[in-house]
């Protein structure tokens, strides 16, 4: 009843504003979208369905690696369920690969079969079924493999890169991160252009109770494809404290995934249709899949709820904005951006005027990362000021705002990224660990409702940022 | 030589306390000791040997379960490394167990398979080769349990009786774990008694990272032995949440542990001969064995090393008490306490004035538990003074002191255990993520001259507490 009351003040602003001249006009622009704003926060503990969401992609579904049952029950579960709060929905179709990891086990076996605990890099090969024995090179870095040239010949190399404490706790883990995964990215490739022959890499986390960390790897062309797993930070520093000994090291390494031919899936589109322009699109953005190991809750079921909330929360408080918002869920972000590219060509004609993506976890919002220049950013802060009453709240400059819309933004689309705090992001992301208990509900909610109020923003005021 | 040099003033302390007349003498004794203890404190970081010995315990021997190659690994190699400081140095021979840890795992059937992360309970029998499946019944306590009588028969007990986080933070987790723990020992037989088919106990643990943590069972006579594993906290709350939204609960378990025949093995028993009364002695004592899904670092390397290197420390400053101070590491205390009761029948007609025992981690020292009487503690606490150097340092009474020294002061030996900052003890015991990384290599010294303090003033002064 309160949200209600406050769409009716909210309606006369806009009226008043389309009775006055430009300038009177843009003030009064600003009054109403803070007033739209200050509602959403408002409404966003009222009735809020995003513990239900999560809930239910988490325990219900469970983990959602592309071409399992449970991505596609996550498809037809989150399309059934923005049917049922009212929103147009419909299933664009995609193929998707299917990776199956298979067994995953290491033991050094220079060293009594000690077990080293790690897990097959997304798109990995496999080893022989019976494993790969070999000796164990320890580098710190590209260029320390690069110095040894053809003397890891036939041997398994691995790279310890830790992940910057100094950075996550300076609440820049995404930094980091970039650092640490190019060693999961191209460390496999880097290694067999040397005659490696599997690759292991320390996981991409600070915090560790030896949880291995999954992800994809990208082998480069021209060089064979050889096995690859993350290990621990724990079995990292033991190797290396070995290696630094000069023990001679010799692990056996049995990793069996395989893949299967592609199947359908699909991304999941709902729209907010606009009342004036519909045909202009402020896209918000999750990816439905998650890695298998966890439930996929900080990664990314927490951005799926986000966005979906959001949504619902502009509903529930009858608030039709002038351009279309449009919520869309990305199949195969973690494993291939699949659901990316059939989006973008399969609508790259529709005019997107701005992408907001969530993918950064379920920590309390920050503010968003953005494409917009100072002059946008000063601008549309203008607006976005109510969102200060949950602490500091920032617009920051960045050329890429997230990974599904990457493509959109790349050509040209005005791009946002939720900022989460991203403390204790890493020391979850792609690992068992990542569960619904790791999601504090009050941080969901919160999220939800910064997203209603960018994506309104966007959608409702006359001239973009 | 600093610590030479302190030792000759200790020498005269110690010549002046015999010439003097008793009341004086006692004095002189408190300010002798005391000296001492300073010494130990300040020779604790020179020349010590801590670091290499738990490294090698735990880096190149690793995990160190009763009856592997490892355990033994660890006899052979304290022994040797106690011979070679100099220290008399036998082995006692008994028989221990061996439990062999097989497969583990388990899915919700009910669920999409979704993957339970659990670990076998020590001693635990095996479920048939291709697991049993049956309906899962989640109980917060033994009363619930008792409470739904034959309505589990044919069906699977979770015991989700979470460890108290606030009795860990308030650095009192040995009570916490006392009551958690009760599940993990007596859960599989109390489930048995009603017809249950397996059972299943929440982690004894306050931190996770989807972490299992094992720990022997008990089966109880007169009930079948069901077998039973340790799920992770994630999983836990996972399976009760499911269970209060009403859904039916089916779980797929394989476990497949097997016992085989005891083998030999042995304690490890060094002294550092008294000088007057060798015939009394002072034990200090830790286990060698570990559990083996880590490396046994916190659980009990670090224990080991401060006992060995508490002697060492002695024999450094070149001290020679007047009883017998006796290094006792004991083996198979996890899975049996067959070191302790080989032990206590090998030499219970000896003269066992005190027995300390280091088990409770690699935290800093807070203090010493002791079954010492109030006069006792305050005696002791007069020569023990220049322990609170390092903070807060307190004798707190308590019936048990440790488990391997148990039944040597259930016959009536005054107990020691030494205090560890307990606060991330549980979060690590027991589980994949108890590794050497766990350590701070100056608690584990400053646990070492603690143990070395108490014991030189239990083995040096006149009249016991």
């Amino acid at each position: 009843m309160h949200g209600l009351l406050r769409a009716r003040v909210v309606f006369l602003f806009t009226i008043a504003a389309l009775l006055c001249p430009p300038s009177i006009r843009a003030q009064s622009e600003v009054e109403s979208i803070r007033a739209t704003i200050e509602t959403i926060l408002e409404a966003r503990d009222h009735d809020s369905h995003a513990w239900e969401v999560i809930s239910h992609l988490t325990d219900e579904i469970g983990p959602r690696l592309s071409g399992t049952r449970q991505a596609e029950l996550a498809v037809s579960w989150t399309t059934a369920t923005l049917e049922q709060w009212g929103f147009p929905t419909r299933n664009q179709p995609i193929l998707v690969p299917q990776w199956i990891r298979g067994v995953e086990r290491a033991s050094l076996v220079s060293h009594h079969d000690h077990t080293i605990v790690l897990t097959a890099l997304g798109d990995s090969v496999a080893t022989p079924p019976e494993g790969l024995t070999a000796d164990l090179v320890v580098v710190r870095s590209f260029d320390e493999l690069r110095s040894l040239g053809r003397a890891v010949e036939g041997k398994i190399v691995l790279f310890n890169s830790p992940m910057s404490r100094d950075l996550v706790l300076a609440r820049d883990g995404f930094t980091a991160y970039a650092a640490a995964v190019r060693y999961r990215g191209g460390g496999a490739s880097a290694a067999a252009a040397q005659g490696a022959v599997a690759a292991l890499v320390r996981s991409a986390t600070t915090e560790s109770m030896r949880t291995p960390h999954t992800g994809q790897l990208c082998y480069a062309a021209g060089h064979p494809a050889i096995p690859a797993a993350a290990i621990t930070t724990e079995d990292a520093d033991l190797l290396q404290r070995l290696s630094e000994r000069g023990e001679p090291l010799r692990i056996n390494l049995v990793l069996t995934p395989r893949w299967d031919h592609d199947v359908p899936s699909a991304n999941v589109i709902a729209e907010l249709r606009g009342r004036d322009r519909p045909e202009e699109i402020v896209l918000i953005g999750a990816h439905l899949d998650s890695w298998d190991l966890g439930t996929g809750a900080i990664d990314n079921a927490a951005g799926v709820t986000a966005v979906m909330e959001a949504v619902r929360l502009l509903r529930q408080l009858g608030l039709t904005p002038r351009r279309t918002i449009r919520v869309v869920l990305f199949m195969n972000e973690e494993n291939g951006l699949r659901g990316s590219f059939y989006y973008f060509f399969g609508h790259r004609h529709e005019k997107h005027v701005a992408a907001i993506e969530s993918d950064a976890g379920a920590g309390r919002p920050l503010g968003f990362f953005t494409t917009l220049g100072a002059e946008g950013r000063g601008r549309l802060n203008e607006y976005l000021a109510p969102l200060a009453s949950f602490g500091p709240f920032e617009l920051m400059p960045r050329a890429l705002t997230g990974a599904d819309t990457g493509i959109l933004v790349r050509n040209g689309v005005i791009g946002f990224g939720v900022r989460q705090d991203p403390l204790h992001y890493f020391d979850h992301h792609h690992a068992p660990s990542d569960t619904l208990d790791k999601v504090d509900p009050e941080a969901l909610r919160m999220n939800a409702a910064v997203i209603a109020a960018l994506a309104w923003t966007l959608a409702e005021i006359e001239d973009l940022p």
